[in-house]
């Protein structure tokens, strides 16, 4: 076996060609069984196994410098770097990070998980190359729908002036995470079927050199044309034109399910674990397509992730026009939504809490400022939804909590989180976000829906004294339980409360709580700085009122275990109610 | 005269096209007698007079949907449209905003003032037309620098494929703010020496179909393009050629600085307030060209406003390749900053507060998840920096605020400011931003530098008792004023403290004030919510100690008078006094 003799790069550059293409069998290989064991990143790597290959045989890492955007298709680098055995040791799979990392190799530059951002990185290497009189090639490896973000634009634009050694190479796999979006892949096609040639080309356009590479999957093809690039003296883009999935049939053929896939089983292809419940994703799917049916005006949108909305390929056929892909391009999808409100349409825009801190300034200047009633669905937003470093889901309180005229709601149930969304496309005067429930989909008894037009009045659920309990969406459920150990363990009643909004505090509720309360504690799920209980702590900051917030800690926390998370940052029932009594006492 | 039966566009469809150059001629004519007297956006008006005059000929607003980008060359627009009155009478000229404004005008559609919005939220108006079945064009209109963002791109993206009706007028002025950068102003150039007729076509390659015209400010050309392309059932670009500050010599050859003009007077060209002294970004500039010149690895980085930190044309010639100007492109700006850095230079991008949020997502994830050692400078970040809605410089605190591995500093006075300065270029261990003091440059007596890297200890610069003021960079004065104001009513001696990092708090210190301090008053040139204030009432809320945070409550203010929004947010010395006598009685 080639691959386990591959301590680092240089032991690639000793194999010949045809050695070189059984060494992919091999990653091939190893990449269909850890992936399949242990779920991750599927079709993008196993598209890339080739071009891996060849950019370590010709490139000298980590003299030259490879960036790989979004770093989901780094697992064959990894491999070829010192790493193999977390791919080929199921007792060391854990033992690396799906993405690029820098403390696990010096082939690694940086720590990339959000999309289009590696042609800027890239760039700012070779800026620091040229400063200083340096060597060596800098590569940023782009593709597999990166291309459609606008920081890719920006960091193509700023490349092509360098002047200086810079390669862009292009996986071209015709696909995003689902189907590829936008005019650009239009150009990417004339491309193919030119074989490289036809006049007009993105990349010429914006100024680069050009070389393409049909079959991006042949070894010795791509050492050729990474040999002609290297040490070019100016900015060049070798296009690739790869296949998805590579060697797995399923795979090859959905792309989109195999992008990235929980563990399954190779021989059918079939989920290991059993499928859950129907969760908030198809939930919302099905009340789209139905709100879409009665209402030519709706229009569900998503940047390049359809499937956190439960938009599965048929339910999008079933949308048609009114189901939009953008493409992975958040800034994009938040100004649309709002020229589409605007308009008098019904925009409903579905995203990843991780990804919607792509679109600040959009949110901000596009949507909030012109106040249009366009509606954010944010999926996933939790302290443990996700835990890589470059994924994590619990900063978009700070980010969305504090911008002027946006309603941002926190549903604490399935009845809730419908009522509110509701109410959001009926109304007209607000630009509204909702914070979808991150659990388990729950439901709660005797709950009546509401209209929300009435901003920040909070729903006291149960009235006790001594202490009230401010438990925020996601997190209502643990302050039930809080409420309910604090009086096991004190006697103490408490005041439990939904506040369901997120962005305002209900000051006359507040207020006349501190006739028979000594004490509010907040609960979030998601990190305390800037967050929703400060704001609370804020309020109450020049009377008598004792305020704990409860949340997590501003930190950029990796790979940790979700209830050991918690523990840290004192955030189980019992710890809460451990500090609760301190103060109290 | 013309323009001044001029009250919609149906007055202007009237006219022949040799009354149409006459009319150009007076609207010209009322632009530099206005902005040179009023001080605004003068050269990109100046070139657009044509252009909108032969928009309004040929298109049907508001039927037909001008969505102008950045809308600072929106001036000629709101003339035709019922707005005159505010450029020809001085006695109105503040009855319009500087920028498209939906509340003045059914003509506008959005507030805008930030760039590249223009291609996505007229695609948003364009969908929502096509989901109801509705009439009418849609027409973006591009240029003067805004291609270059990000989603500018995303937008044409999207739009490429719309399948429909839509139109991008993209104004060629071979500008930005200063100069134009990028591999894509390379295309535009080959586009205008071919006539349109180069075979490699960037909005080509994009998807759209393309009709040049060679010279943008002939409206007999320019109705001619327009009304080719109106009502057509696709994307198109137009893409005209126009000349910045066409009609004011001065203008014509110093585009960047008549970009923007504060008053001046039209015969010398001369400012008509006196040049106040230095400020921070000349200051700036100089202490970065000393630094360059003894260390090579040192670049300065705009993203097209080098001015902010003093880099004019002489002092970017002096830079050379050390200093970079990206074009609008923030996100790239801080991406490459980090990219820099890793790669062993020392990288100081300065950008606007307002700005500064167009790049959260770089800034958390290309940034501070890698933490490399970049700095940035955000200049004009106060309250009363800018009062247009859309150029608001308050909320950097909550948004750098909250960001991990980020240290943000807030220096009191020059001395500070360089020190930190110097400070962060020197470390390897944070990406450091500065909070540059947005009021005029000031000095602290006795005040000695310090090593910042024993992150969030403050100064206390008065120890007192009682109550105790922080005071956050540039209103540190305003802090010593409450002090010495308190002392002077009640006979407090309080204690002040100039806590110099926003990103963190002084537990130290601040658990060893509850043992003689009742009150501690936090002071921030910025909104309260989500930011530096309200960390300190988080952490003593658990305590005895009372908390009053001071700053500006959220909301997107617009046009305010600065005296009276800092009374409204009860931000006067006196208010504040008055405040802490309530809590303290």
């Amino acid at each position: 076996m080639y691959l386990e003799k591959i301590d680092s790069p240089a032991d690639v550059k000793r194999l010949s060609v045809g050695e070189l293409t059984l060494l992919s069998g091999e990653i091939r290989e190893a990449l269909l069984h850890k992936v399949s064991a242990h779920g991750g990143h599927f079709g993008p790597n196993l598209g890339m196994v080739e071009a891996t290959v060849a950019l370590h045989y010709v490139f000298d890492s980590p003299k030259d410098k490879l960036v790989f955007d979004v770093s989901h298709q780094s697992y064959v680098h990894k491999m070829l770097t010192g790493r193999r055995r977390a791919f080929l040791d199921p007792a060391e799979y854990d033992g690396v990070s799906g993405y690029s990392e820098p403390s696990e190799s010096e082939h690694d530059h940086f720590v990339i998980g959000h999309t289009s951002t590696s042609v800027s990185l890239a760039g700012g290497l070779a800026k620091a190359r040229d400063l200083q009189g340096g060597e060596g090639n800098v590569v940023a490896v782009i593709g597999d729908g990166s291309l459609s973000g606008g920081e890719a634009f920006e960091g193509l634009d700023y490349a092509a002036e360098l002047g200086t050694n810079f390669i862009v190479v292009v996986n071209d796999n015709q696909m995003s995470i689902a189907e590829n979006h936008g005019g650009l892949y239009g150009n990417l096609q004339e491309l193919r079927e030119s074989g490289g040639n036809c006049a007009c080309n993105f990349f010429r356009a914006m100024g680069f050199d050009y070389r393409y590479v049909a079959d991006g999957n042949d070894v010795g093809a791509l050492i050729g044309a990474f040999s002609a690039v290297k040490d070019t003296a100016h900015p060049v883009v070798v296009h690739i034109n790869t296949l998805k999935g590579k060697g797995y049939a399923r795979a090859e053929q959905d792309r989109e399910t195999y992008h990235w896939r929980a563990p399954f089983d190779l021989a059918t292809g079939e989920p290991t674990a059993p499928a859950g419940a129907e969760g908030y994703d198809a939930l919302t799917a099905r009340y789209l397509l139905e709100r879409m049916k009665q209402d030519p005006r709706v229009v569900a949108i998503t940047s390049g992730t359809p499937s956190v909305m439960g938009f599965t390929p048929e339910r999008r056929r079933e949308a048609g026009a009114q189901f939009v892909d953008v493409g992975i391009a958040e800034e994009h999808a938040v100004a649309l939504a709002s020229g589409i409100a605007r308009g008098g349409g019904k925009p409903v825009y579905g995203v990843y809490s991780t990804f919607i801190q792509r679109a600040y300034d959009q949110l901000s200047q596009d949507l909030c400022i012109n106040g249009n009633p366009a509606v954010l669905l944010v999926f996933w937003g939790s302290l443990t939804a996700m835990n890589d470093v470059t994924h994590l889901c619990f900063f978009d309180i700070p980010l969305l909590g504090n911008i002027p005229n946006l309603v941002y709601l926190a549903p604490t149930c399935r009845e809730e989180y419908f009522a509110m969304l509701d109410w959001s496309m009926r109304q007209t005067e607000h630009p509204v976000a909702i914070r979808v429930p991150a659990a388990e989909v729950s439901s709660r008894e005797g709950f009546v829906a509401a209209d929300y037009g009435e901003l920040n009045r909070y729903e006291v659920v149960r009235r006790g004294s001594g202490v009230a309990v401010v438990a925020l969406g996601s997190f209502f459920g643990l302050g039930e339980e809080v409420a309910e150990l604090l009086k096991e363990r004190t006697g103490i009643e408490a005041t439990l409360i939904n506040p369901r909004y997120i962005t305002g505090i209900d000051e006359a509720l507040l207020s006349e709580l501190k006739a028979d309360h000594r004490l509010v504690v907040t609960l979030e799920d998601g990190v305390l700085d800037g967050g929703f209980g400060e704001k609370i702590a804020r309020f109450y900051g020049t009377s008598e009122m004792k305020v704990l917030n409860c949340g997590a800690r501003k930190e950029f926390a990796d790979r940790f275990d979700p209830e050991e998370f918690l523990r840290e940052n004192r955030l189980t029932p019992g710890q809460i109610v451990e500090d609760v009594v301190t103060v109290m006492n």
